[in-house]
């Protein structure tokens, strides 16, 4: 089943609006979860919204909160999101990075007391697609044992980069596990084997056996003590910048809320000059183009590539959604 | 046999003043090589200094060379490193980010044309130390294969993080490939295997043996497609801010000269107040060293905690040397 663009995000909108939310929030909340699906990132579009609302009348999301310049240090300011909806919040964080940027060169904005992101490659886009280049962070509950040890501490703290590419911006959005837990429950229920190893089982032997993994829920760092390293430092200089929750104080809720996160922007124009940045990665990825994909005929892409080529189909051919849940979504408005 | 701090340093000097070096960037460059070595890095100190002063001989670094600035936006500047020693370039980039932030709170060095830094942990630990929370990267010829491709064409592009922690600043300092080539080659020449993955056999899999991966050359990136595209997305960032080379472009010469690094400087104190980053990091780790081993009875590190144990060490017993390659520095002078 194919959902319009314009209908699933209607649908989201009236639902907001629905619980609360202002309609300007709504709106561009509506079109952020629709992007989402829409780029093939089902997983944090159409899929998890229930569980957004969900947050909402748990009272973990305040759809009324706008997020409150706390303080400002010139080209990086602290704001408090105010525990409002977390995309909405990240997205006007980025906004404000950018607006530093385009005043210094370089802008950040420290957001504390914030919500999940949903797909942090959404920041990265908006801010490739106006010409800036970023870096960005969340962190998360904790939910990945440090380097050395069993037991959970650190968070997979989702790492973005972007740049403006013509047509396809490239974002990579990753977490610093190897798998998110979505993903290696959804190999388990499909029966799969992780493609590379994820983890460790209950003898404390590298696995792709998602189940296995998650008997100990000892997931693996990317890059093994090298992730493990990277989301404690993130988490540490988001917590200094914001004087928001670090992972082990957002361990403490019932839930994952009140986080934080960094949203870091370069003006490309500004300190290069019109069309530097595009004819820089227009060069940098014809030589990447040139070398011989890993397997003789077989393809490969650089991270953002295929998000934009499921944007044109999807547009074309509407949204692909699990009829389940898009169901149980119409049965919010009657 | 191990070598007093005081003396490797005064070796160090004496050797790079008869090469050419003014008095300043030779006690400089000569403290930054004996600091790695009595960290532990001796990769990056003493084992690496004949391969610099080869360099120097080359003409592929200028001793008399000084960083100058080529332009600046408010809270980030371009410099061109003048193809000077790298490790000063670099200690200076980190200076000069840190005065930047000391103004905006945030402050950054895109530094062109420089050479390699040797160790990048060190201006991570520059910045630690001086209360600064830092980010920095540089960028490498192209050793890596992008994911899903067979052909070298990414760097493995080192990214750094520190944090100011009280006695030992946590300092994440790794290349973007799960192991360096001369990591690869160490194990190779030790008859082991390397603890975990780290390339291709020819047969296109997986392997913890350093020799197959040597006749691919496809070392993995750290996280597979993560490493891969953070690879490429600092890469890029690196060439516009500064308008430097990027990866391919430092392809084109014949040694690993005229490189792009940026240094991002934080400051703790101006963003958050006196001792808010040394109370944050301390509950972090008191919350992290709870956690159990992952071998019963063992016990594990944050980055840049052995470093410290390790630079107490040596400075009280000496600095380990290899003593072939002490006794040819011996001759230098000779």
């Amino acid at each position: 089943m194919r959902i319009p663009y314009a209908e699933m995000k209607n649908l989201f909108e009236k639902i907001l609006i629905k619980y609360g939310f202002p309609e300007e929030t709504a709106s561009r909340a509506a079109r952020m979860f629709t992007d989402n699906s829409c780029d093939g990132v089902y997983s944090h579009g159409l899929n998890r919204f229930p569980r957004v609302l969900s947050y909402v009348s748990k009272g973990h999301i305040d759809p009324h909160a706008e997020p409150v310049l706390e303080e400002s240090f010139g080209a990086i300011e602290r704001w408090n999101g105010n525990r409002g909806m977390g995309c909405t919040n990240a997205a006007a964080a980025m906004d404000r990075a950018m607006d530093l940027a385009a005043r210094h060169g370089i802008g950040c904005v420290a957001l504390a007391n914030t919500n999940h992101w949903m797909r942090g490659g959404s920041y990265g886009l908006q801010a490739a697609r106006a010409g800036y280049m970023a870096i960005c962070w969340t962190n998360t509950r904790p939910n990945m044992p440090p380097w050395g040890a069993r037991d959970i501490r650190i968070g997979n703290n989702p790492l973005v980069m972007a740049f403006p590419v013509k047509d396809a911006p490239l974002v990579i959005d990753g977490a610093l596990a190897q798998f998110s837990y979505g993903a290696l429950e959804s190999h388990r229920l499909a029966g799969k084997q992780l493609p590379v190893p994820g983890g460790y089982d209950p003898e404390g032997k590298l696995t792709t056996d998602p189940a296995a993994i998650e008997e100990t829920w000892r997931v693996l760092p990317i890059g093994f003590w090298k992730g493990s390293g990277y989301s404690l430092a993130l988490d540490m200089i988001g917590a200094v910048l914001s004087k928001g929750n670090s992972v082990h104080q957002v361990g403490r809720y019932e839930d994952e809320i009140a986080l934080t996160q960094v949203f870091i922007a370069f003006d490309a124009e500004k300190t290069s000059g019109r069309n530097y940045a595009e004819e820089t990665a227009a060069a940098i990825l014809e030589d990447l183009k040139s070398a011989a994909p890993a397997e003789p005929g077989g393809s490969f892409f650089y991270p953002g590539e295929k998000a934009a080529f499921t944007r044109i189909d999807n547009m074309e051919k509407g949204i692909p959604v699990v009829e389940e849940i898009w169901n149980s979504l119409l049965k919010e408005l009657e």
